[in-house]
């Protein structure tokens, strides 16, 4: 294939506007945010609707051209990395909200959505769309599809697969599937929906998925913090807050060295003695009181400072050290993020580990753990100056990957395993598993045009 | 194949007692709850472990012999029903708990644990498994995983798939695979959990599930329960409920043909005039308080008699006349008992639709509903001296399958394709969604033994 040629094919049968080759553009598309080198692309097909994805997916089993589907591009596993001599497929510009229906709490939405942008509608109507990434406000709903996204909210409310209903789907070849439904329960058929929640692009373009929103509460969160002198405290605070059943919205857990990143940084008075911080929130008509009644639970886990908000502002205030986190971290070098993900009960092992794989490799590793889930992010911080992880960052995120797994734990609770974790799928899925999803891999994408190399093959 | 050989050499890889060949025997592991004539089986494995599925499917793989997996035969759809020449696969002996983490709130069991006895241990730590379908005390977990079984508490607490984290299956050629984790999130692969959710048994044998525990409420349920003149008070009654916010744990609705089954066979005192019942429960904290707001909804709406439980007996009698709708209907005739799901917002069309295909062939039918979710229990009532449903009968139930597919609805809301409605899966799985399908089972079964015919197939 000549590319130039083929391209000139591709333009016929999509309507003006819609493929861009201008190198400078095309760069600006193939890369997520991970430090990872992309190829190089043929050219990218800003979609407009799904017949464009139809038309686009047609030309590309024909060409046996591959295609990487694209949101944002704020991924942190490289699953929308340009592969070479592929085509990528932007979905940010189908950003049409269809259908939003109070009365049975769905709405049907296009993939370019921004998942604040949904939210904002829902909460129109006093409901809300429940899964919350960090980067709500500038990731899409078919990027947070394609990697089963979860969030803040998820200890409360689950993950992405916990909100969709249904999903219509380009398959390679250009055919559409409609999966799932409008109702919220039904089993006619395999649950297809789930297949394609968190396969990151590898098995056909998402172009609308119909989600379930939920009622928004009806107040504001009520926020508690608390500093630790010890990580087991803390971890041990938040077996205390699930046990009594606080059903917190909200249970997140910073380590020291995210909170040295953060106080170096904005200077937020911490005791150089805390070792781990923990910000909870409730969200129940009686939230206030919940607090309370975790304040005290943080209390007697031995917590050297509790403060609970009383208005807004000041819960504000206390979530604002959370957001901070990322910002901090990249400001001390590039950044690995990782996302492993372990039964609750083994935190405070996890957290050994990581602590002891970065001094046996002498790395800076700040964690940041949606800690009501288990689900932890330790960012290794590398100099700024390297095209990538430098060897010893790869030792101790290895060590990491094999503690998390040894735990019973899995490699990545919400990131996905994109191009990144590749090396350690096997160690997780085993060889049957292996088999069996290269085998549901071929039922979609016989010619293997969608997004290869990423996800589930190594 | 000789049937008697081939047995012979399964009888010499299985220990002692497992296989079972006495037709008197075998006839009672060969129905399920439907009226549906089984074809003769060759036997009965009663598998005690999974070394036991593992060397009957290898066997099975090595003769060709269809095998139906079964937990303990109370499906409505004819999914566990023997195939002609197959072997029955009782998993109904694995009945270990193998695991219960009360911090983790996870536990990992045999598929032959009876559900109400796996809640009863989690019970013993505070904690609930939440999926409660009406058949507690008598289905198993592996059936209930098999058919994605839904229940009266899953209006606020999600069907069988909202609890199961990790599967392990044993594939049709004895291999064994693992699936999904013990982590409330992960995104390593795709969601092959899922896939085995729903799927009756078509793809392989559960042979163990790790699914999640809720902590249990801390007081009994408040109840509440309302007569109606019209359907269409009581359908806006439950619209009203949900747009409150009120989240029950609980909303039932009852027709007035079942309600008329239940007064002429125990005599409740009905109301002629009474069209719908709704019994709705809240368990929350200030359950009380939710439940008089609910009955406070039941009365704007219309309802024309409303009473809330003021102690846990008053509640038991009010969820008493929902328990005995099954009984009642039973002593009418023989019943074909159906499972459309609609968009909650649908609820008062699917009923007239129903009532209108009663009154056009003249067949009584009794809907019960789990309202909130949009599903409903139309049963269909015949002669009890015939051994099917008569062509009225199956004419009235496609235009009830019709309607609610044209309502944006499903065919099966918790009970499974099966046998039963085979001859209407296209029409809701559409041609790409049938090859995808069809795609999947033989990826895990490419011999085609697994439950054939069931399912997915028509
Ligand atoms: C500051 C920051 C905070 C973050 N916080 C979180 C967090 O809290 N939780 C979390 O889960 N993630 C988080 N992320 C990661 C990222 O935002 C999510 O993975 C998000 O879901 C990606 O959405 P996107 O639109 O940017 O997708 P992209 O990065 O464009 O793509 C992600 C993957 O989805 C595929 N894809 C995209 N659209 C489609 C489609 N329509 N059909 C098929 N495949 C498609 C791509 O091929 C790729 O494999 C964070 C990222 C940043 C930068
Ligand atoms: C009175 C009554 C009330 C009911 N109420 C409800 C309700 O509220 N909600 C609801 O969802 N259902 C209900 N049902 C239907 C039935 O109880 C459920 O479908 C239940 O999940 C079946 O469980 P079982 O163990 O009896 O499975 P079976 O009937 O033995 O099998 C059901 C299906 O699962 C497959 N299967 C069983 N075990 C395994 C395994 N280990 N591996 C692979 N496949 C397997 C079988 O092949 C079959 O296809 C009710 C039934 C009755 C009789």
């Amino acid at each position: 294939m000549t590319p130039a040629t083929s391209l000139d094919s591709l333009l016929r049968v999509l309507p003006e506007g819609r493929v861009v080759t201008d190198p400078d553009v095309t760069d600006s598309y193939a890369r997520d945010r991970t430090f990872l080198t992309p190829g190089r692309a043929l050219g990218v097909v800003l979609a407009r609707t799904r017949d464009d994805v139809v038309a686009t997916m047609r030309w590309a089993t024909e060409h046996r051209v591959p295609v990487v589907p694209r949101g944002a591009g704020t991924g942190l596993a490289g699953g929308a990395t340009a592969v070479e001599g592929g085509l990528l497929l932007s979905l940010a510009r189908m950003t049409d909200i269809r259908e939003l229906s109070p009365a049975d709490e769905i709405a049907v939405v296009e993939p370019g959505v921004i998942n604040a942008d949904l939210d904002r509608a829902a909460r129109a109507h006093g409901l809300m769309y429940a899964p919350d990434p960090s980067s709500y406000e500038i990731s899409t709903i078919g990027g947070n599809l394609a990697t089963n996204a979860g969030g803040l909210r998820c200890v409360k409310y689950g993950v992405t697969r916990d909100s969709t209903l249904g999903l219509e789907v380009v398959l390679p070849d250009g055919r559409v599937l409609n999966t799932g439904r409008r109702t919220v329960k039904g089993v006619t058929g395999y649950d297809l929906t789930g297949l394609f929640v968190g396969s990151e692009g590898t098995l056909g373009v998402i172009t609308a998925a119909t989600v379930r929103l939920q009622r928004a509460p009806a107040a504001p969160p009520a926020t508690v913090a608390a500093e630790f002198p010890t990580l087991r405290q803390a971890a041990e605070a938040v077996a205390a807050v699930i046990a009594a059943g606080c059903r917190p919205s909200l249970l997140e857990l910073l380590d020291r060295a995210t909170l040295k990143a953060i106080d170096d940084w904005r200077n937020i008075g911490l005791d150089p003695d805390t070792a781990a911080m923990l910000i909870a929130q409730s969200d129940t008509p009686d939230g206030q009181a919940v607090a309370e009644r975790m304040a005290a639970l943080f209390d007697e886990c031995g917590a050297s400072f509790v403060a609970a908000s009383s208005t807004p502002q000041e819960a504000d205030e206390l979530i604002g050290v959370r957001r901070m986190a990322y910002e901090a971290k990249e400001r001390l070098g590039a950044c690995l993020v990782e996302d492993v993900c372990v039964p609750r009960s083994r935190l405070p092992e996890m957290i050994s580990a990581i602590e002891a794989a970065a001094v046996r490799h002498d790395v800076l590793i700040c964690t940041v753990a949606h800690a009501g889930d288990g689900n932890l992010h330790p960012v290794f911080v590398f100099d700024h100056g390297l095209p990538e992880p430098p060897p010893q960052v790869w030792a101790a995120a290895d060590e990491v990957f094999r503690a998390a797994l040894d735990l019973g734990g899995t490699l990545t609770g919400e990131h996905g395993v994109g191009l990144l974790k590749r090396r350690w799928l096997d160690l997780e899925t085993g060889p049957v598993g292996r088999e069996v999803q290269l085998g549901i891999k071929q039922v979609f994408d016989p010619l293997g045009i969608m997004n290869p190399g990423k996800a589930i093959q190594n």
